[in-house]
């Protein structure tokens, strides 16, 4: 017989993994909702010229991405991501009343290596506003997630923030040409992998000369609090962009102190995410000293038009749903999940029916509740039970039935209690509220 | 500037949709968690030989779902429906404790020509019980989406159930030989769409002579109580195959009436879901006397061990999400989905902090609220509110700050309440609770 695998670098979630994720989505959707944003959904597959489209990729994407042609011919791809759906929807849909504020979380899906923490289909959770080009958007997207990191338990999560025009306009000032910029970007990105040398190497391989490379690393070495970070690129000089982007990290700033979040925030000169469509403030969420990054987003304007709308600014946040869940589950993050469900035993095949009544009965009130449907003896059923995490088991017995009784069991104690078959909700709504 | 569209046969869903959507989800779920199943998730895509395996579907099935290689060269399909990745899951997991109570939610794909209600993509909500070859884990597949259509406002669903046993079995009765009977339900399958008329014709074109063919016809055309049924169909003598059949819709039947559900089953011998992997008891959800179907399952006992597990008994029911909201549309069936929103309003610019700082107290005490992003003047905030569903707005102005109070407008009434800045929470939380 052959036994049938999962796809390569995808999973299945058992029942187990199951109660853990929903416990993280339910918080996630709680908070998203808190802060006003709606739940919107797009399909999985979308065309690939759409997907070409984001940055201009193009036909490279195909490397990255799980492209098709259906049967009609069409050249298809699974969505990569949900900002480049949603914007997508923005674009077709102008007359959405703005700011538009949503949320989505849902699967996408990379070809990319598969490894620790790294799937080719994974889930990420997003808010977007798309219509304000106030920093207040930005510093709201932060406070969500760090809401969110912080309802999950993590004590040590900091938000990274930098700005895509202030980058640009200091690189300019150590003498990066403009048209040099995004490459200069994509060796830069490399730091946290290949550390200040591996930087340097890479630079000076591309053709830079020594003074440029070494000014432009110090610079975007240097983090902490804004007005240290802003007073020590003075050195450089400045121009519009440069002036333009502290202006607009300053203004999130002013958003984060009054929303109580500035110690959650360090500005990072070195932090160049995506930059080929982000436009303004960029940010990433990290745990452990910036070791783990979990988040990732900033202001993106550009890309409703691109893809046929009106100019439409827009910010965003997204989380990487199975490295926050893989953080948790190694800092024991997770609070014990169990479930609420009481099983119902028949004692004997006699008293089948009316387990079957009672069932019902405790299923009508509101409470999950599951029955033999195995044949099994009694004891089996108590092992069946425990495995699946029931909390109660109530025994249908022939003799307690005589005298109208049935018998509670908590599983966790192993106590035993006898009811009336009449109050038999009652008394398990008030252990369970216990 | 070039619109993008989504892909044909598929579709976005805004907030307005969503929220329908998500009503209905709910009801799902919370019945099917309510009767024991527990939620479980595989990937989106599998391996075509499994997708292919399927009844021996083979090649055939290309032409009807999404089959691409990835750049592994790896054959691959979007899974079309959530019963075969669960069998792998349940052939490569031989330890879940058994019964598997499994229930999922979720998107599957198909080639199919869209239409009215028919997408190529789609949500599927399916309860499975693996492990039990007792009626009643049939029986309680039927309770539970019963109980999710009567809690969705439908009063006039019912169950047909058919027996793959009992219609094989009548068919030899009739005439039809072992190795014709496939081919002899894949036309009667078609009863529905071009009547018996079209059918006889199907038949007598493949060869099948006009006694058998009226025979078969008569026989499949009742419906009914059970015992009606099979009394009508005494006439024609019996078989093994018959006396099993009915056998397990007699006990199906037992079971139903425990669960008070008789009313809702009616016999109809025409039914022939997907009979190539089905092996005992079938069943669809109907509306409207049966013109909608909008569930389907049954038995499949063989599907676990075709896919290299144990031999593990199996059942499950189908529902068919689009279709149900889509009747649930047009018999307006939707309660009012109102929004627990708030929307705090500044005045004027002076008071945007002090907006920012009422607005995280109102999320921070577990309400929803959003506040303005677009330095929109009262108005304006006043129609945005009204265009996103906002329930109260909370009116931040600098006359009411200086007595320390803030007006609270109902959007539905109109009526408005000054409160002291301090209370504001305390107020929306008893004004949202009426």
């Amino acid at each position: 017989m052959v036994k049938y695998q999962t796809v390569r670098g995808m999973r299945d979630f058992l029942p187990k993994e199951m109660r853990k994720r929903e416990y993280v989505f339910e918080v996630i959707k709680e908070v998203f909702e808190r802060y006003g944003f709606q739940p919107m959904e797009t399909p999985a597959v979308e065309y690939f010229e759409l997907l070409a489209r984001k940055g201009g990729a193009g036909e490279e994407i195909k490397k990255e991405i799980y492209y098709f042609k259906d049967q009609g011919g069409r050249e298809l791809g699974l969505r990569f991501d949900l900002t480049v759906p949603t914007s997508r929807v923005v674009a077709s849909n102008p007359d959405l009343p703005k700011p538009y504020k949503r949320m989505m979380i849902g699967r996408v899906w990379r070809y990319d290596r598969p490894g620790a923490g790294r799937y080719r289909e994974f889930w990420q959770a997003d808010v977007d506003v798309f219509g304000s080009e106030s920093p207040l958007a930005d510093a709201e997207c932060i406070a969500v997630v760090c809401e969110v990191m912080d309802k999950l338990g993590f004590k040590d999560f900091k938000i990274k923030v930098n700005n895509r025009k202030l980058l640009e306009g200091l690189a300019i000032l150590c003498g990066v040409r403009k048209d040099q910029v995004e490459e200069v970007f994509r060796s830069l990105d490399k730091l946290d992998k290949v550390g200040r040398e591996g930087v340097e190497k890479e630079l000076s391989e591309k053709g830079f000369d020594e003074e440029l490379i070494k000014k432009l690393l110090d610079v975007t070495e240097v983090s902490g609090d804004l007005k240290d970070v802003l007073e020590k690129t003075r050195s450089l000089g400045g121009n519009k962009l440069v002036d333009e982007g502290a202006k607009e990290l300053e203004e999130l700033f002013n958003f984060l102190m009054v929303l109580g979040l500035e110690k959650k925030v360090i500005v990072d000169l070195s932090l160049a995410r995506g930059l080929d469509y982000y436009t303004g403030n960029v940010f990433e969420g990290v745990v452990e000293g910036g070791k783990w990054s979990v988040a990732g987003g900033g202001r993106y304007d550009t890309l409703v038009e691109k893809y046929g709308g009106r100019p439409t600014p827009a910010t965003g946040i997204s989380i990487g749903v199975e490295r926050v869940i893989q953080l948790m589950d190694e800092r024991k993050l997770f609070p014990e999940l169990t479930r609420n469900l009481v099983y119902v035993a028949p004692a004997n095949d006699e008293v089948r029916a009316k387990t079957l009544e009672v069932t019902q009965k405790i299923r009508e009130a509101g409470i999950p509740a599951e029955t033999d449907l195995m044949n099994r003896k009694l004891g089996k059923q108590f092992s069946y039970a425990d495995s699946i995490g029931a909390s109660k088991v109530v025994v249908v017995g022939p003799k307690d039935l005589e005298e109208g009784k049935l018998t509670i069991r908590d599983m966790k104690s192993g106590e035993e209690v006898k009811v009336d078959v009449k109050k038999v909700v009652d008394a398990l709504k008030t252990m369970l509220e216990k």
